[in-house]
C-alpha cells in the first residue's frame, strides 16, 4: 500500500503514514479533502497553519495512458479559497516509486531561516543546504540539481517569485527531458512552498518501487482499450499532436469569443499570427518538435519544443492560454516575443494566465502602450527582483489593477480569467463564476459543447442549458483530477459510449475489487463538496459566484452579448 | 428645506434635489441607505457605478454644540463594503448655508480626464481647472484655494494618495483655522474622489443661509441644556480638553491593552514618553494650544496645536490612534517624529490608523528596523511619488503584507485594526469583529465600560456582557453619527440620564415635530439594517466576522488572554 509521507518544515521532523481515512482517494479528491479537514478555513495561507499536499491521481501507479497528472492543494493565497493546482510532468509516477501517494508539508520555519532542498528518498527525508539554487531561475536552478542527484531527477521547484511569497507564482514541474517546465500555475501555491521556505522537492532518481495491480489480466485489457480510446479520437490523435492547445487560437477568434484588450472584443487581427497553425509552421521551420508529451505515458503529445529563430530551445509547454494571454489580450502578435514572456514565467515561477492579465492592467494603467511586446518582458521581468514594481506585478492581476487604481479587472475570487471570453461562451462563464477555484476554464470546460460541440452541442451565446453542462463537467473533472488522469482525455472521453466504464475497469484491476462509473462520479461529486464547505468556511457566498460588472454591462464585439446569469441562477451549477 | 445635490462627474450635470425618501435622514443614516439603495454592492468601488456622498448630519443645521461632524459615505475600495468616514472640520456646518443636506458625486470621467475642482455656490456648481492644485501636498494646495476663494473657504481635499487611488487615501476637510487638517479617513474613500477625478471640493465661503427651527423656544431650551451636559462632565469639560485623546495612551497601557510591535504585547516601556501628559507639556513649553477645536461650535475641544522644537506649527488633530500606531506599535517613543508622521499623512492623505498598521508591516518584513522612526517617515514620504514602493504602501496593511509575505496581519474585513488590543478589551474587539465598517473603534466603544468604567462596568478580559453593550454602542454610535453629533458626547451622555431626551428634544424643535428617544435608536438601528444588507450583497458572511488566527493563538501579554469569541457568537451584535 502507498503512503502519506508528512514533513514538518520547521521541526524538520517527518513520519510515513497509512492512508487511513484518506484510502480510496487520490490526486484531488486527496488534496482537497486533506486541506479541507486539516487547513482551518479562515487561516492566512501564508501562516503555519497552511499545509501544502502534492499527491498523484489515483490511477499514477499504473501505465495507463495519460495517468501522469500531479494535484498540488493548499488554501490559496490568492483567492482565499481551497485550491487544486493541476500539472504535468514526472512527479505524480515517481511518487508511488517511493512508495508515496502524497507529500504534504506542514507548518513553517522562521522568516528569516534559509531555504532548504527537501530530498525525499524511499525511508527517508533529508533537508539539504539550498544556498545552491537560491535566487535563481527555474532552470538554472534545476541544472545545479541535475548535477547534483542525476539527470533523471524529478524536481518541484519555485522560482524567485514563490522564494518572495508573491501570489501569482507557480511551482513549476521538471518533464520527461529534464527541464523544470511544466507549471502548477493557478492560485500563488508557490507562494506557499516559500513560505514554508522550500526552494525544491527533489525526488530519488534511483527509486524504483512497483506497486502490483490486484487483478493484472482485468488492468491490462481495460489499460489497452483506454489507449485505443485516446487514439482513435481525432481530437486526442489529430488535432492536439499538430497543433497543440493553440490550435484554439483560430477556432475561438472565429468564434467571437477571442478576448482581446483586456476583454474587449472577441476577435484580435493578429490572429492568424498567433495561431497554432503558424506556431506549427514555426516550429517545423526551426527544427522544433510539435509533437511532444508532458510526462511520461502521454499519448496526446500536446506539447512541443519551441525554439527561438536560431534554433535555440526557448520554451515548450507553450499553451493556448498563454498565447491569448500574451497575445490578443494585450495586442501582441509576435509569437515569438509571447513565447519569451512564457518562457520567463517558467523561469521566474509564474503563473502565465495570471501574469497576462496583470500585463493588461499594467497597460490599462499606461505603464506600457497595448501592443508592446518590448515593455511588457521587461515588465515581467521585474518580478522576483529587488524591484517594489516587480513586487506588485508579481503578486497578480487584482494587486496590480489595485495599486494603479484600475476598474476593470476581469476576475472571479480574485483569480484571473482565462482565454474564452464568458460573455460569448456562456457554458465556460458558468464555470468560471462557480467553481472553488475563482475563474478557471479546465474546472469545466464548457468549450466543447458551445463551440467545439464534443460531448453535446449547446448554444454559446445562450442561456440554455449552460448551468446543466457546466455542472456535470465539473464533476467529472474533479473526478478526471482525483484519478490522476489528463483533463484532455474528456474529448475523448465525452465521445465514446464505453470510456468510463473502461476508466472504472483499470481501477478496478488495480484495487481488486468492484469500482463503478457511479464510484467515479461520487469520486467527483464528493471532491466538490469538500472544496464548496473549505470555501463557506472560508467567508465565500453566492455573491462571489458572479462575474465583474462589466461583463454585465458591456456588449462583447462581434455578438455584441452580455453575461446575463444572475448569482442566484449559478447557483444550480453546484453540487449538493 | 435643505436640498441633496447631485453631481455627475462625467457629464458635469447637476441638479438640486428634494430630499424625497431621504427626508428625515442625515449623516451616517442618509449616507448610508443613499449608497445601499443606489451603489450597486458589487461594483468595482473605482467604477462609475459608485458613488461618494458627504452629508451633514440632522442637526448640521443647527448651533447645537458639537454638531459639525461630516459623513463621508461610499462603497470602501479598502474593505469591499459599505463605509461612512465620519470627519470634524467646516463642511457641515457649510452646507446648510448653501442651503444643503448633502452632497452626491456620480458617474466618473475618463482615467486620463484632468482633475478638476468642484465650486459648490447657492445654486449653481462649477468645475474648475485644477491645475495649480494637482500633484500638490493638502497644506499647500488649501493655501492656494484659500488665495483663491478667500481665507474662510472650506475645503475638501484629496491629497497624492487620493489621486493616486490608493486604498489608504483619505479625505482631508478644512478647519476653523484655514488648515486642511481634519481627516475622512478609513476606508481608502480619498481613492473614490480620486477616481472620479475630484482634486478639491471648495464650499463658497460667502454663503450664509439660515435654516429656521420649526419651534426656536422648544430647540433653545434643549441646546441650553446640551451645552451644560457636555460642560459638566470630567471626561468631556476636562480630561479631553487637557490631554486630548492622547489622555488613552498611559489608561490603556496600564490595563495591558496598549498593541506593541504590531500587537505582540499589551505594554510599551516607552509609553509615558508618548503619553498625553508628555504632549500638554511639550505643547505647553512650545507655546502650541492644547485645547483646540476642529470645528465651530465644538465645546470639548480635544484637539490642539502642537509645535515643533522651534515653536512653528507641526500638526493639529493629533490623536490617541496616530500616537498609539506610529509609536507603541512600532516601538517609537519620539513624539516629535510621530507627530511628524502624522502632518505626513494629512499631505500625502492617507488614513493614520491604516498607514501605522501599514509600517508594521514594512518593520516584519525587515524594510526598516523596528523602532526607526526616520526609516518610517522615510517609506511613508515615498507614498504618493512615483516610486512603486509607495504605491504598495499607500494600498495599507494588507496590500503590504501581501507584497512582502508578511502573515501575521492585524485586520478585519481588510482594514487595519486601532489602538486597542482586543484580547484585553474584548468588548471592542467584539465591535472590530462585527461593525459593517471593518476593524474600527469608533463604531462601538466600548472602552468605555471595559476600561473607563463610564456608561456601565465590564470586565475587559473576560466575555461576559461584550456581546451585548457592542451591539448598544453600535446602535448608540450610528445614530450620532447620524444626528451630525461628535462621538466624544457618548462619554457625557451614557453617564447623565436625561441625555438622549435632550438631544430628541433639539431634534423636536428643529422640525417641529415630536422626536422621540425611541426615534433616536430607530435612526441607528435602521442605518445599520442598511449597511448590513449591503454588505451581504457584497458577499460578507458571518466568516468574515472574526478577527486573525492569531489573536486566538497567540497569549497577549501581561494578562496573557487570547481572543477567544466564536464567528458564531458574535452573530448576536449584529441588529437585526
Amino acid at each position: 500500500m502507498l503512503k502519506i509521507l508528512r514533513i514538518n518544515t520547521r521541526t524538520r521532523e517527518y513520519r510515513f503514514e497509512d492512508l487511513g481515512d484518506y484510502a480510496g482517494l487520490g490526486g484531488r479528491a486527496l488534496t482537497s479533502r486533506m486541506v479541507g479537514r486539516e487547513v482551518p478555513a479562515d487561516c492566512h495561507p501564508l501562516s503555519a497553519a497552511n499545509k501544502l499536499v502534492m499527491a498523484g491521481g489515483i490511477l499514477a501507479c499504473t501505465n495507463a495512458a495519460n495517468s501522469g497528472r500531479t494535484s498540488v492543494g493548499a488554501k490559496s493565497p490568492l483567492t482565499g479559497g481551497i485550491k487544486e493546482s493541476n500539472v504535468g510532468g514526472q512527479f505524480a509516477h515517481k511518487l508511488p516509486k517511493l512508495g508515496l501517494l502524497a507529500v504534504v508539508f506542514e507548518d513553517k520555519p522562521a522568516t528569516d531561516a534559509p531555504f532548504v532542498t527537501v530530498l525525499v528518498k524511499k525511508d527517508s527525508v533529508e533537508f539539504l543546504d539550498a544556498a545552491d539554487i537560491v535566487g535563481k531561475c527555474n532552470y538554472a536552478a534545476h541544472d545545479v540539481l541535475k548535477a547534483r542527484f542525476g539527470e533523471k531527477v524529478v524536481t518541484a521547484l519555485v522560482g524567485p517569485a514563490g522564494e518572495q511569497c508573491l501570489m501569482a507564482s507557480n511551482i513549476q514541474f521538471s518533464d520527461p527531458d529534464g527541464r523544470p517546465s511544466r507549471s502548477a500555475g493557478r492560485g500563488g501555491l508557490g507562494a506557499v512552498m516559500g513560505s514554508k521556505k522550500i526552494k525544491a522537492v527533489v525526488l530519488d532518481p534511483e527509486a524504483k518501487d512497483a506497486v502490483e495491480m490486484a487483478d493484472p489480466e482485468k488492468f491490462k485489457v481495460a489499460r489497452k482499450r483506454w489507449t485505443d480510446i485516446l487514439m482513435g479520437h481525432p481530437v486526442t490523435s489529430q488535432g492536439l499532436p499538430t497543433y497543440g492547445t493553440a490550435i484554439l487560437v483560430n477556432i475561438i477568434n472565429e468564434a467571437g469569443a477571442l478576448p482581446t484588450k483586456n476583454f474587449r472584443t472577441g476577435r484580435f487581427d493578429g490572429a492568424q499570427k498567433i495561431s497554432g497553425e503558424t506556431m506549427t509552421e514555426t516550429i517545423k521551420a526551426r527544427k522544433g518538435a510539435y509533437k511532444h508529451g508532458c510526462h511520461t505515458g502521454c499519448v496526446i503529445q500536446c506539447s512541443q519544443v519551441y525554439n527561438d529563430k536560431n534554433g535555440e530551445y526557448l520554451t515548450t509547454g507553450f499553451e493556448y492560454e498563454t498565447i491569448w494571454g500574451f497575445g490578443a489580450n494585450l495586442l501582441i502578435d509576435d509569437l515569438d516575443d509571447i513565447a519569451i514572456m512564457d518562457r520567463t514565467c517558467d523561469e521566474i515561477g509564474l503563473d502565465t494566465i495570471e501574469m497576462a492579465n496583470t500585463m493588461a492592467m499594467a497597460m490599462e494603467a499606461g505603464l506600457v502602450p497595448w501592443g508592446d511586446s518590448k515593455g511588457a518582458i521587461n515588465l515581467l521581468k521585474k518580478v522576483g527582483t529587488s524591484d517594489p514594481l516587480g513586487r506588485i506585478l508579481g503578486n497578480g492581476t487584482v494587486f496590480t489593477a489595485q495599486a494603479f487604481g484600475v476598474d476593470r479587472v476581469p476576475v472571479v475570487k480574485n483569480q484571473a480569467l482565462p482565454a474564452y471570453d464568458p460573455r460569448a461562451v456562456k457554458g465556460v462563464g458558468v464555470t468560471y463564476s462557480t467553481t472553488t477555484m475563482g475563474a478557471d476554464h479546465t474546472a469545466g470546460y464548457a468549450v466543447c459543447q458551445n463551440i467545439l460541440k464534443v460531448g453535446g452541442d449547446v448554444d454559446n451565446l445562450g442561456k440554455a442549458g449552460q448551468v446543466e453542462i457546466s455542472k456535470n463537467l465539473q464533476v467529472a473533472t474533479a473526478a478526471v483530477d482525483s484519478l490522476g488522469l489528463c483533463l484532455f482525455v474528456a474529448f475523448a472521453v465525452l465521445d465514446t459510449p464505453d470510456a468510463l466504464q473502461v476508466i472504472a475497469d483499470m481501477v478496478s484491476g488495480l484495487i481488486g475489487k468492484p469500482y463503478s462509473v457511479d464510484d467515479i462520479v461520487g469520486l467527483g461529486v464528493n471532491c466538490l463538496k469538500d472544496e464548496l464547505a473549505f470555501n463557506r468556511g472560508a467567508g465565500f457566498t453566492k455573491e462571489h459566484d458572479q462575474l465583474p460588472a462589466f461583463f454585465r454591462n458591456e456588449p462583447l464585439p462581434p455578438h455584441n452579448t452580455i453575461w446575463d446569469f444572475t448569482a442566484e441562477e449559478m447557483q444550480a451549477a453546484k453540487v449538493g
